[in-house]
């Protein structure tokens, strides 16, 4: 299976200093540098900007939600138009999650038992059933590279032998993905090790979920409010049980502390809304920190949003001008400062790159905390 | 004052066949052709583009509303930026407009007399007044390279000798913006014909204007309701009037077919905010009329927005994927329907050029609205 998977990962380096991994990964829509940072294009669309824009910033590869895009406009319309990359005019790699995550944090009313989750549209309320064959279905529909089986994302609070249940749940409907999976030749699917924040269940899922042999491996159920300490803990645990021939996908992180420290344990794929949702909202991450820009403190500030950047934004435009546009609900002020939050973390992931060929990660780790306004973080 | 005007026309051919102008606007922003159409800046920003992209559609000037950016951020922080052009990153020409007509359409408690207006602001409801020599300093503020005079936007509806009374000010303000006017030498200051569908109103009000002697001439206090028969008329009475070297504006106007019949009968130059009012609305216009890309008709339609159009929004994605974007409220799917339209306008405008050079516009009009969808409008 592992030598047809239309997705592979090459190990280039492991830096000497912190054992990070530095490869390429080769999918049908190209192949490009890990670790890698994936912006998220929520509905099929990477939030205020263009396809070209995301490309031009470097990213070669976004992720896109199968709950939303199932909602709406539906998969079956994405298939007919020809896929999702097709749909959405974008030619490079694509990964979409199972759903299985939006259905547990965006309805109230799930109920969850063998055969799937039951819940209801956070558009207009109707009912939906999510089974592990159906988010396989909807995810060939679409068309992305990477698909993820369905998992169960239990609140990391939970007890011990909820937890447990919910692995060993979450490994039986990886075996239903598995069989419902048929497209392998054009889309690598993806397992995902759950156990929140308990290590020894931890290593019961990564040791049962490699023993499918799949082209890649997510770890799941982190950064989803547990102390950064724990989700370090746990990453520990897991990275040295998955095999180095493979990619490791730590869901849902996309902050600077937590993209370096998980590149440190191992990891080589990141996605977050991060940097689009704090643009949108007005603030943006800079080198000497988050900066919230549309505060009045900028108003007449004609400095570039972060000195040391080299973005669109930051060459062209005044933090009083875009604190002006975001001010006045201008749709550009968003555009700038979701240019400049996805460009600060590819670029952060590129200078992570560099650091890790140069066996220097924990030191570059170092530096950039030092940062005036990142040490707190 | 004509020869050290900053601003100056060039005529460059007469159609045979309309009697429409071609010519040369020289600014000191750059120079371009005309007839031309000027997309509107509102709050300094053509809405959901960059000037950038503006530019890449032939834009060579916009237009930006004095009374908004009065409001916010406030003319002393744009002329602390460095001017309008440096604050919003366009260095073309910039028009603005005296702040008149957006008193008198936003504000519910305006009192006019002869010192000016007096009105609540929008944004939080606070009584400023603005006099002629307000308008011309905040334009001066702004730097933009043609600024308007502060005129009186009455009703078209009322009678005769409210309309008079209102050119009689309008002449008397005229007088003051002339006066109050210093920046001769980087900033042309335009009149303003007014005089409401009275055809010996307008006339009177076109003699009084043209003996300023002013670099351009505006035409005011039209397309606000009046049927268009009367439009056109008071046009044909007034341009006629208007001296042959000085550019003609017809102000606030944007939908084709104004557009071509305003050209026909002697205006250089237009501004509206319908582009990019319609496509936010998901509404575009295409060669076979105006199309509402949101309706459930273009669900599944994956065909571009107008199959003659060369834009980027129809050169990449289909009616199916925009109607998906502003049905999901994505930012980018009034990105691509704004874009669609001014380059719809931008290139109406050209072709309404070349249809000159030939001596063949009434042709072109001809064509124009012999296609499905415009005949109606």
């Amino acid at each position: 299976m592992t030598t047809d998977s239309p997705v592979k990962y090459e190990l280039i380096h492991v830096c000497k200093q912190s054992g990070a991994r530095r490869g390429i990964l080769h999918t049908p829509h190209g192949s490009f540098e890990t670790p890698v940072f994936m912006p998220v294009g929520t509905q099929a669309t990477v939030k205020a900007m263009t396809p070209e824009e995301v490309s031009s910033l470097g990213a070669e590869i976004i992720l896109a939600n199968t709950y939303h895009l199932w909602m709406r406009p539906g998969h079956d319309l994405i298939k007919e138009a020809g896929g999702l990359h097709k749909f959405m005019n974008w030619p490079k790699a694509i990964l979409t999650d199972s759903g299985g995550f939006q259905v547990f944090s965006l309805s109230d009313a799930r109920r969850i038992d063998e055969e799937g989750v039951k819940f209801n549209s956070h558009i207009d309320g109707s009912l939906h059933k999510l089974t592990p064959e159906l988010a396989i279905d909807i995810q060939t529909a679409l068309g992305a590279d990477i698909i993820m089986q369905l998992d169960e994302c239990a609140d990391w609070q939970k007890d011990r032998s909820y937890i447990k249940g919910s692995v060993e749940r979450t490994l039986r409907w990886l075996e239903r993905c598995s069989k419902q999976h048929e497209n392998t030749a054009q889309q690598a699917l993806f397992g995902i090790v759950q156990g929140g924040v308990y290590e020894d269940l931890r290593r019961l899922s990564a040791k049962e979920t490699i023993s499918f042999n799949l082209p890649g491996y997510a770890i799941g159920g982190l950064s989803v409010g547990e102390p950064a300490d724990l989700m370090y803990k746990m990453l520990e645990v897991v990275t040295p049980i998955l095999p180095e021939d493979k990619p490791r996908y730590l869901m849902g992180v996309g902050s600077p502390d937590y993209l370096i420290e998980g590149v440190i344990r191992g990891i080589d794929m990141f996605d977050c809304v991060l940097p689009t949702r704090l643009g949108r909202n007005g603030t943006v991450m800079t080198s000497e920190g988050r900066l919230t820009v549309r505060n009045a403190t900028y108003a007449r500030d004609f400095t570039p949003l972060d000195p040391n950047c080299s973005c669109y934004a930051c060459r062209n435009y005044t933090r009083a001008y875009i604190r002006h546009l975001i001010k006045a609900n201008e749709i550009l002020g968003l555009r700038l400062t979701t240019w400049h939050n996805l460009h600060f973390l590819i670029n952060l992931m590129s200078q992570v790159r560099e650091a890790i060929s140069r066996n220097e990660l924990l030191d570059y780790r170092d530096h950039f905390f030092s940062q005036a306004g990142w040490a707190k973080e």
